[in-house]
């Protein structure tokens, strides 16, 4: 299982988490089991859901997960850290079970989205790599989820590699956006490390190499089939447009006119006018591409303004998703082993009601009507409860007890789904086209109500009684004194 | 120079790239010699001044340049690319010349800060990684040293991988920080890869899992002589710091008390309640350590109430310039080779001043008084000018020419100095320390006017008249038509 690569990413941790480990070690307890769940407090932007991704990341980086040689030098030469436990972590394999939702799952706040559980040396080494991934690839897919449900069936094309927050982000992101409901990139590497389709024709520094928007497009029609210009180098609707129909009607079958960019000035007018010169010409075929720091708001304002555009490039808000540039997915602690064997669910107290965990090792059930599969709300239960094979299901929400349904005739599946057991991995990934395809589709099934892009109506994430009367337990045992004494 | 790795970055690069170098070698002008320039048209954060970041991962970039086996068979299934120019890239080697201002260098708005002079074919193809490299390292740099302009000398500790987009801003970004003005950070990778100090002790989990305050500390304190203890994890000045005080004074010399962290709650108020326990129970030297979304504008608030806080632990605001989280800087094509041997500059016009480029190679001087070395501005010239040698330097606003001045007794220093010459390294990268100080003293010789945090005075970043001439002079032909013909 384990690949010695040069990207080794086994120290892209906090060191609070290897001193935690130092800790666990020392005291004999490294091997403790431990359950440990991620989840977002808030939904980014919003929005009514949010899309996960991140999960092939998360595999690829456990799957490369070892100490190598220069690692353990590193840690003896600045840590405090004893020949035992360096030794320790020299030998160190990761042999736990994680159970995460899938990619293209929508998933809400104050549900686990991911649980890791194994030793809690283990859980705690991991958990500043999976957070990493899984909050900056969730975000993205629910952004490109946003600017999809404004653009209908646009073809939709990412093109921030430029301006993401370095390499990795460029890359990954476009796949987050991808599954998120994108249709392309401009990021060759995206292309070619996950088989997305890859977009792209020139820039404005073929004209100005030309010299003039004639000569750079008629080399360009000469040495490519695919044809769409970029017009707006000199003059738009005076240069850019009559010299991109001329090539176009000079060229005929040699080239596919798919059509012209619009990189700059009012969109809205420039676009109309675009369209009349391309359709008296005789392309109305040909499209119109626009890019220029779109977003879901740009796209739903010039669809409102009437706007002929057809294809839409879209780059800085959503690879950075600008508007909100971090989801704030947690990882606590829910259950540890205590010195007789007996796992203890713990909870984190806070003066702040939603900062206050939940405990104890869970399930995420969506339940959907029998009849016409439509969201019924999660329910999130222990992962002993059955709640599957239930005649009907009392759902309440979680803080504010008093709204709350009884419901018959359901369906509940379980979203935590196995992914490694004992550190093998036993999850079979979708292809990533699959992926695209189950995101698309569970967002049918979510109520246009918890899906409009302005103030969508709050979806329903409620807990099973005897999860929320444990919870309450736990808090008022705290509140009594009686903390839990693991020594 | 060229290392096989399997994290090959060369197909990270926009489609149309790709699709550009594919003309110029069908048109048989891929030698042709062009010379591109980045620059940004305004700087982040609505900050005074910008702090360049990102030479090293760009030099690293460079060093790994290579068409692998792999990327000419996913180019050639994938694009409609000729076997000839397929064969090309395989054997495409960068021999370009870079020019760039040093890291940790003050770079502001309109001043190309990094050159690339070589085949348009080369220099067209790194553009992408290039921003994708010096947009985020920049922009993470420049939101450190607002955050360092606000804490004086207190310890700054960079806590934001969790938060950060995806892997190589985790880690890539910490050392931003570092460059920007941050002290430590909690990324053990990048504490190995880069020599940066790290800093943790313990999360909320580790009380968790020993079930109360004491015995999480007591165990922590017996595997580890440095000791932070998180005190909020039940009740911060009920529970968290007399706990934290006890286990200080059971432990006496064996550990060394650094103090406590406060993660929640109202750290004005509770800060000051802290350091009263702690200087009561004799622990004068304690620090108090506090982290929650702080950045520049919350730690000025807390120090304006008087917070008792010593070091500040900062996370998702810096690792993501949470608040502007793109720097919109471009690389534009400023000269390039006709068909005669000549070298012709190149200009790109938009309805938009601000968005026209700036024709021609150029190097940007750093204008300081004699006697007292601070700045009086930047001064832009073309290449081909020695203003260090002249007299006097005739100084104006590029779009208000009336704002000029006539400076004597100055020292001019060229930013732009040689990386790559003929794609060999010929730069001598300073250390990580050296590049730190070196901002730190840059930003010294800066006016405090141009350093304050909210609404700085604009440094000047003047033309000379020649390349003020030379731009006009290129506008007026284009408007006249005589756009140039390569052809």
């Amino acid at each position: 299982m384990k690949r010695d690569v040069s990207d080794n990413l086994t120290l892209h941790t906090d060191d609070y988490e290897l001193n935690m480990m130092a800790t666990y070690f020392e005291k004999g307890m490294q091997q403790r089991r431990a359950v440990f769940e991620v989840y977002f407090r808030k939904l980014p932007f919003q929005n009514g859901y949010a899309v996960f991704a991140g999960l092939q990341h998360v595999i690829e980086y456990l799957e490369q997960l070892h100490f190598s040689a220069a690692d353990i030098e590193y840690l003896a030469a600045n840590q405090d850290y004893s020949a035992a436990f360096l030794d320790y972590l020299s030998q160190f394999e990761f042999h736990g079970n994680i159970r995460s939702v899938k990619e293209g799952d929508l998933v809400f706040n104050n549900e686990p989205i991911l649980q890791v559980e194994g030793t809690i040396a283990e859980c705690q080494l991991i958990e500043t790599a999976l957070l990493n991934i899984v909050n900056y690839q969730t975000l993205v897919a629910t952004k490109a989820a946003r600017i999809r449900s404004v653009a209908g069936n646009d073809p939709l094309l990412e093109f921030g590699s430029r301006r993401a927050q370095e390499v990795a982000a460029a890359v990954w992101g476009t796949r987050a956006a991808y599954i998120g409901g994108f249709d392309a990139t401009s990021n060759v590497l995206a292309g070619k490390k996950f088989g997305i389709p890859i977009s792209g024709t020139h820039a404005h520094s073929l004209v100005e190499a030309f010299g003039n928007d004639y000569d750079a497009f008629k080399a360009y029609a000469e040495t490519h089939y695919e044809c769409v210009f970029l017009v707006d180098t000199f003059d738009t609707l005076k240069s850019g447009v009559p010299t991109a129909i001329r090539v176009a009607q000079e060229m005929g079958n040699r080239i596919n006119f798919k059509g012209v960019r619009i990189d700059s000035g009012d969109m809205a007018y420039l676009s109309k006018r675009v369209r009349e010169m391309l359709d008296r010409a005789g392309f109305p075929a040909a499209k119109i591409y626009a890019s220029n720091d779109l977003d879901e708001n740009t796209i739903s304002s010039l669809k409102m303004q009437g706007a002929k555009i057809d294809t839409w490039g879209v780059g800085t808000k959503l690879i950075t998703a600008f508007d909100q540039p971090a989801l704030g997915a947690v990882y606590k602690l829910v259950s540890v082993e205590n010195d007789r064997g007996q796992m203890i669910d713990t909870i984190k107290l806070s003066n702040n009601a939603e900062k206050v965990s939940t405990p104890g090792k869970k399930q995420v059930w969506r339940i959907t009507e029998k009849q016409d599969g439509k969201s019924e709300g999660d329910y999130v239960a222990l992962a002993t409860e059955h709640p599957q094979d239930a005649d009907q299901l009392y759902m309440f929400h979680p803080q504010y007890t008093y709204i709350n349904k009884t419901i018959h005739d359901f369906n509940a599946e379980p979203l935590l789904k196995d992914i490694f057991i004992d550190g093998q991995l036993v999850y079979q990934q979708p292809t990533l086209l699959e992926i695209k395809k189950h995101a698309q589709r569970v967002q049918e099934q979510l109520w246009p109500e918890y899906k409009r892009m302005l103030n969508p109506q709050e979806y329903p994430v409620d807990f099973s009684k005897k999860l929320w009367d444990h919870k309450m337990n736990l808090i008022t045992e705290i509140h009594n004194g009686q903390e839990h004494k693991l020594q």
